[in-house]
């Protein structure tokens, strides 16, 4: 399988089973007043799982083919092909309720679930519990896939546990996101470590840590051991890709990330590149950074200066080379692997969708 | 083990579970200035955790001894009980939730968590947000304290896909019971069977169905005798048991329920006895009821009428026939079973707490 017809298949395979979960079942007892509504949040259930990049449900594929003995590579495919899409409805789920705690009217593009959905019942209360529910929905399919995918797989109980450990940390690390917008601005020193911790818990335990996980799990590694090398290779790559994410947001990218340039800044987002600026910073610059991101709102010409300041302040070079850092380091985890040549450079490329700003920036 | 005992071991265990997954390990690395927060969450998933009346997991504890052959009970119960607990975590969430969409100060006396965690934080918007996440928490370690109990029980994924299933059900419940507020009150006969739609999927199906099911599982049962025995017995009582609650609500109970009386009038909840009522009135008494419930409030005197007006529309004697006809209904299931007198005996006195105003009225 390249990737490209990877990714057509984790597409078609992830709706497939949304749409299997979600939908009301043939002998589901349900009252023919209240079908339509349950139809229009399973609609909702599809549409919010279109068109991501899928770069999970890809890694754990490519991680479960760099350890998998070939005869259970062949044999396995399958089964890991719907437990790399229940990363994919996970992160569905996740992101609508996200959208509803940041009350966010967009996600990719289209109107967020709990906005489509008081949109379709003419009420934005209703609208905002069916989109609470769809988030537990999705997460409660996830892990339904995921069991699923196990008992094919027979490593049972292990996948489960570490698919559940995923469900904690994605969590706890949105309890964190919100405990930083609490934290003070006058130490950035602090600001930038609980940033990055917070990434650790926010998005590299699900973005690459899992995926590598699950692969090896998938591949017969025991947990302990997949559990000590998906954290050496994905604890520095996913840190990796949120600053790479949060840098983009500020340089933009000759790719298309869908996202128009400052939109962190315009919502006030506590970023790594913030507090290395206001750390940076003389005492005046500081004063207004501090400031701008203390105001209730940030205009156009807010969002030009503080880019400006993070270009001037150093803090745009400095996540650069806190990003070049952590992929050495993941690069590095790889090397060590007791796996063919090849397989660590399959493992590499995959990992290298990660951070493809290392390779624009040359 | 006697009831009472149960509820002690039930209440203990229940707690000691939440806090080992709701509080951070010793080895999980968070950021100092994050702490205090995370604490905080956890905190109220003890809280909002304390105090229920434990009869779901009762329930499964009893089901399990009714089936389980002597060696098989006296080696299981342990993992029996942390099963049965995984159902009251699970409700804990969901109420988390329930009252998020509800948007209820109280729950149990206490202010909910959502309210609680706004206190905590000084922010409504990050107090909804944590609320959102504690119940996202506790739903996740409900499936990681089942998934445990059953590698224990070596019932492995029956167990999880069964208490996945009751998750799902819970979910599509409380959709519909969004989708029922959309409904005319103009097709009594509709709003009462759809209202005891909503009973079975968000009520009966974790109440009565699935503690019987879990428990006939760990007995050894076989999946879809487990199902179509917990629905004969479970799906007529746990629908009896929310009518009873619902008619509580109205005509108050020798027991204390915690609630004041007329408390679903108030909030303008849709209920069978409304349905009922409207049913059975003469126009101009329908008239007044769906005024009532179309207007934005309701006070004293609207509560006092339209007890009134259940009364002598006959709703209430409905309700009491209903419910009496749903309890024949599951003590005639219990006396199909294949089990010795005991043990059907035993598990009719289980079923019957569920529907306490069966005896009060005689």
């Amino acid at each position: 399988m390249t990737s490209s017809s990877d990714l057509e298949q984790i597409e078609t395979r992830t709706l497939s089973l949304v749409r299997d979960f979600s939908f009301l079942h043939a002998d589901d007892p349900v009252a023919n007043s209240c079908k339509a509504v349950a139809d229009a949040v399973a609609q909702q259930a599809v549409t919010s799982s279109e068109g991501g990049k899928r770069l999970r449900a890809l890694l754990t594929l490519d991680a479960f083919r760099a350890f998998a003995p070939q005869d259970v590579a062949e044999r396995d495919m399958d089964a890991v092909l719907d437990l790399a899409c229940a990363i994919e409805v996970f992160q569905t789920g996740a992101l609508v309720h996200d959208d509803i705690i940041d009350d966010s009217d967009l996600r990719r593009g289209k109107p967020s679930a709990h906005r489509a959905l008081a949109t379709d019942t003419h009420s934005d209360a209703i609208g905002h519990g069916l989109g609470i529910m769809l988030g537990d929905m999705l997460a409660t399919a996830s892990v339904d896939i995921a069991n699923k995918a196990a008992c094919r797989l027979g490593s049972g109980s292990s996948v489960v546990s570490a698919f559940l450990n995923m469900h904690r940390e994605v969590e706890i690390g949105q309890v964190l996101d919100l405990a930083v917008e609490l934290n003070t601005l006058d130490d950035p020193e602090e600001l930038a470590s609980a940033s990055l911790n917070v990434f650790r818990w926010k998005t590299a335990s699900y973005t690459t840590i899992a995926p590598l996980e699950f692969g090896m799990l998938a591949a017969g590694l025991a947990p302990a051991d997949a559990r000590r090398l998906a954290l050496a290779i994905g604890l520095p790559l996913g840190l990796a890709f949120q600053l790479a994410d949060d840098l983009l947001d500020v340089i933009g990218s000759s790719r298309n990330t869908g996202k128009p340039v400052g939109g962190d800044i315009r919502e006030g987002k506590r970023t790594v590149l913030l507090a290395d600026a206001i750390e940076a910073a003389g005492d005046v610059e500081r004063r207004e950074l501090i400031d701008m991101w203390e105001a209730e709102s940030r205009d156009e010409a807010h969002v030009r200066r503080a880019i400006a300041l993070f270009e001037s302040t150093g803090a745009i070079a400095r996540s650069k080379e806190r990003i070049a850092g952590l992929w050495l380091e993941s690069k590095a985890a790889i090397e060590t692997l007791e796996l063919s040549q090849d397989r660590k450079d399959m493992l590499t490329e995959a990992c290298a969708r990660f951070v493809p700003i290392v390779r624009e920036q040359g």
